[in-house]
């Protein structure tokens, strides 16, 4: 690719966590792998038919695995790979700006600017 | 609203900015105030309609102003609010990653690990 044809980095990362499941799911494998139908719960509001298709999406971005472990019935577990772990600290700065500017009344007792009570 | 119904602030701030020229918008303008023919130029690919869509978005959200010059012809400019400049550190993550991870070809010299020429 030539380079004035090289896709913005900004733009490439939009892409990859402009689907709103997509962040969540993430947000919600940070504490450990999980299973399909943990997810489904704590995405409530998410149908099996877009949680499957958002796994595997982010599993062929290399940003989530899937493990399959050999137990009677086979158990199928969904965890963050580097790639997708490296996503956290941008997910922690959107928490943040959402507490600050768009959530106010889920903000932590801070010493965040009290303009953040206006929006 | 109940507390457990207030949205989650990840949830809230993945919907500002899940549309991708969303946030080329407020890349765009974190220069400086610009007129709208200047981000249809900066955002090539952007239709007429969809730019003008965006930032009434914008500007319905607080995130962006319009300001109308009294000059003949007036001349309008849209710029960042402080609501719309406290994305720009997310905005900088964003592009770090997609650096380190999405498009490993604009990577800056730094220290950044091996792996991410796996991608």
């Amino acid at each position: 690719m030539a380079p004035s044809e090289s896709p913005c980095p900004v733009n490439a990362t939009a892409e990859l966590v402009g689907g709103k499941w997509t962040l969540l799911v993430i947000r919600d494998l940070a504490a450990g792998p999980g299973r399909f139908c943990e997810l489904e719960r704590s995405l409530a509001g998410i149908s099996p038919r877009t949680l499957s298709l958002r796994l595997r999406a982010l599993e062929s971005g290399g940003i989530v695995e899937r493990t399959t472990h050999p137990e009677m019935p086979p158990r199928v577990e969904y965890g963050l790979t580097d790639k997708g772990r490296a996503l956290l600290p941008l997910i922690e700065d959107m928490r943040r700006y959402g507490r600050e500017w768009l959530c106010p009344e889920e903000r932590e007792e801070t010493d965040a600017p009290e303009r953040a009570v206006l929006v």
